[in-house]
């Protein structure tokens, strides 16, 4: 088969639907699909027995990973006028941290007889929020042991990770926790039933390993040790209940067996790359392979991603991986948990129908807003504060402020909790050479890319790719496929021939924002006045409370819908 | 004439219009009419000549006043049915500090052939901002010579203060300030219209030389001394440009000329109290005339009124004034600069057409407004910090909240501005034992007067006066009639019979509102904050930032439409 009529397919698993790429070796999109979940998000009512949900859960129902990814394969194929033979590789990201049980033929628990009524049982998504009291247990006894852990996590781990999650279910549903054999990731899961093979083979993630189960290729997983000290049902929890073998992404999981071909309409023997978290798949779909380069996602939350040459343990930094982004090279993670939330927020607040008026209004006002100041915490500060249950809010406000004074604020607010990252990276000894942003926000918001230049004081790239997580995961599926399929020697030339920015072909033009000066000088004090305003909140009780701690105390995760 | 067929007259003259109220000796109200100013507001150009007014600029047209008088009085003796020797006096409030030049025979500079087109030569309205440059230095000359009479307005005088308004002319137009004979409030102005006589007889009140000249019984105005250091040009203002005497409200000023009679429609001889401010009318129009009872006059913003038999200087407190609200008693005057503005702010930022569902909503919401905190300066701070450019800011915001939890905390944000004035009060030795609620606001909104109530931790009197402030005038006029005419021996008597609530009249039933003890357990903690936010932010430079200064330094006069 010609080069040129060789595809890679990425299949991008958001919380709503599953989004089918098929791109050929130089990046060239060629069909695409999105079908959502006929289930969507479970939140009110568990599917089999009609029970109400409590408000902090959130389900998904793993038959529809399947069914829905069958169906955009297929259209995207159609699409595309490609036939199944042309696809050489086959790549995954997915929500992180969804999650669930299952049995060792990889049979869903909530879909055995017996647990198909235990909301327990059932995959809980990202942002399902029920394991606030196990998060917190977690962090306080890892603190008090000195896990060597801890640290890597900024000195927290999050309520939406994967052992809390497990620790909830045994707490609340110990014969689901006892008759689970397999406890996985979603992505792990899926890839897993593309690829079959025995439970002990099974490839997990480094990616979803490293970020959410506090696994590190040196070290392995917390100890026996700690998880007796946490539950005594808990010791062997790793030992019993996680078989397989941790894989890079962009390594082979393994080969789609005859069935899950015929269900995506594929050949068997396809090449699947091991999954990654959809967040870090943005990482090679931006076209970035270098270290050094910040990878800024910027969607309803943001989530920063950068790879170094050097591990560092930076507090506030929600991760480092080796090898959990690209192989190679140490993964960082950071994050801000309301942004597009944020502005959406706001649009609500004052009762606008959607961001022309405000985008065009706040482009009017000078640098500062006229002297209103926001902290953009309305979901909790990720990095590096590491503390779901700050608050934002709005400072120097008259009578003459209008809303778009407020939306500007809001905007300039993220564009300095992004410069902290970046100063906290720097400080730690891991500067950050080069700014590229990606996702929904920078294409639709010229005016949020051109105030983050200005207030990080450094151009930004804004990379072209409309689906990101996509292409990276079409990138790792081509990847997987290997040199002999694809010519690529490294995953670097992969990243680079696949999605680096050029400027010979039109949709891969990235669009280079540059800082203004006045601007960028005007903001010195914005700045200086966010960090300042930030660390009276942080350092005051004040601002935590009212409403019921439990809840807010975890609303710190990264989203993405 | 029967006791039952006197009536008294109440001139409520506003930023827009002038109200006649016409009322009984018993304070039940006979026949009330508005009528607005032909020229409202002069804001944009001058009527004259058409120039264009700067920004910070507005006047009144001395014709207007009389004119729209004439117009309310009879208008209101034709809905009351009365004929004009029912009236045995009339009581005149007005906004202040507006103040004009004139000549000795009362003529207005701004109406003779020379000065028509001199903008500096027209009525300056309380609310023309022109005197910034002029108020920083006599606060500052005053503060270095450590005059006396500083302390009695807490540290700080105003910039729509008389003097600031008089060194704006001489500094600005020095030709008018020297054709100027009678330098007057417009109060006094009208007054001496009604009554006539020579300019070194014109009858001044009290109340505006106290409140806004820094007049004091014992010492008068600011000394020779320190007009000369000042500007040499005002050395002798007081001696050569303020003829006149000094009366209390209540006390009689003179009688209507035959001219003024006509005018008005009234006999002539009928007796004319001398004026008040138009919130210390509120006053006697809200039936107190007995010490230590805060009387709050709630509206766009709020002026809270206090009468005691002890003299304190009280930092922060805009006044002190030996018989400034009512003879015989010391009459303190603090304030909020946004309350009903504040609101109505958030109102138009959260784009709802009026109160209804923002009311409704917030009444639903409980103390504390699930976590959300305002500082209520979006006008700048008044009682007690004197300072235009502080501002406002909402504080704990999540994603959760809604634009009826920004309203209920804004609501209680003004409660908490009032109740640290009550505490400043009580610190100082001045017990606040009784609090009046009038104005506006109060009757439309009953959530706010409970939330008053359970921050206070005290029971309010809602004051039924529908015009408490024409009200208060009418009663000033009644006592100006004097004893033989109304049978009331004393003030007090005047204020009672005319004013206070009795339960067996049914439009003077007050409706007492008393703290619910859980919510003000609740809101102990949200004063704190409430408390701790606002040293904070008045501690720190950072709300000042962004916008022309000179401008916002003076934003916060009390204000009233």
């Amino acid at each position: 088969m010609p080069q040129a009529d060789r595809l890679a397919l990425g299949l991008d698993f958001g919380t709503e639907s599953v989004r089918a790429l098929l791109v050929d070796l130089t990046g060239q999109e060629r069909g695409a699909a999105v079908t959502a979940y006929p289930h969507g998000q479970i939140v009110d009512r568990l599917p089999t027995t009609g029970e109400k949900l409590p408000a902090e859960f959130a389900l998904q129902h793993p038959g529809d990973w399947l069914a829905s990814a069958g169906r955009s394969v297929k259209a995207a194929l159609k699409k595309a006028g490609a036939s199944a033979d042309q696809v050489i590789g086959v790549g995954v990201d997915f929500t992180s941290c969804t999650m669930l049980p299952a049995l060792a033929d990889g049979t869903p628990l909530c879909l055995t007889e017996q647990f198909r009524g235990e909301k327990y049982a059932w995959p809980k998504l990202w942002k399902h929020h029920g394991a606030v009291a196990e998060t917190e247990r977690i962090n306080r006894l890892a603190a008090e042991r000195d896990e060597p852990w801890l640290p890597r996590y900024g000195g927290t781990i999050g309520l939406e990770w994967f052992f809390p999650k497990i620790y909830e279910t045994l707490r609340n549903a110990p014969q689901a926790y006892e008759a689970t054999e397999v406890w996985l990731e979603a992505g792990d899961w899926f890839v897993w039933q593309l690829v079959g093979g025995s439970a002990c083979d099974l490839p997990r993630s480094t990616c979803q390993a490293g970020y959410k189960a506090m696994w590190n290729a040196a070290t392995g997983y917390p100890s026996r040790e700690f998880f007796r000290a946490l539950d005594r049902r808990m010791e062997k929890v790793v030992q019993d209940k996680m078989p397989g073998r941790l894989l890079s992404p962009g390594e082979a999981a393994g080969e789609l067996t005859p069935a899950a071909a015929k269900q995506l309409g594929l050949q068997p023997g396809t090449v699947v790359s091991v999954g990654t978290i959809d967040a870090h798949a943005g990482v090679p779909g931006a076209g970035v392979a270098e270290p050094n380069t910040l990878v800024m996602v910027l969607g309803t939350s943001s989530c920063h991603m950068l790879n170094a040459r050097e591990e560092r343990m930076i507090p506030g930094v929600a991760g480092v991986v080796e090898g959990g982004i690209l192989p190679g090279m140490f993964g960082y993670e950071t994050g801000q948990a309301a942004v597009g939330d944020a502005f959406d927020w706001l649009r609500r607040t004052v009762g606008a129908r959607d961001f022309r008026q405000l985008d065009a209004a706040a482009a009017a006002i000078a640098p500062g807003a006229d002297g209103v100041l926001a902290i953009d915490w309305l979901n909790g500060c990720r990095t590096p504060l590491m503390d779901g249950r700050l608050k934002g809010g709005f400072f120097g406000l008259a009578l003459g402020h209008e809303p778009a004074h407020l939306y500007r604020a809001l905007i300039e607010a993220t564009a300095c909790g992004l410069r902290w990252i970046v100063e906290l990276f720097a400080d730690a000894g891991v500067p950050v050479k080069k700014l590229v942003a990606t996702g929904g926000l920078p294409h639709h918001n010229p005016l949020l890319v051109q105030i983050y230049a200005d207030i990080l004081g450094k151009p930004i790239t804004v990379h072209p790719a409309k689906h990101g997580p996509a292409l990276g995961a079409a990138i790792l599926g081509a990847m997987a496929a290997g040199k002999q399929a694809t010519g690529f020697s490294s995953a670097a030339a992969a990243v680079k021939a696949m999605a680096a920015p050029r400027e010979d072909i039109a949709e891969r033009r990235a669009k280079i924002v540059t800082p203004q000066r006045a601007a960028s000088k005007a903001y010195e004090q914005v700045y200086r006045q966010y960090r300042e305003t930030a660390s009276w909140i942080a350092g005051n009780g004040q601002m935590h409370h009212g409403v019921t701690e439990t809840r807010r105390a975890s609303e710190f995760e990264p989203r993405r819908r």
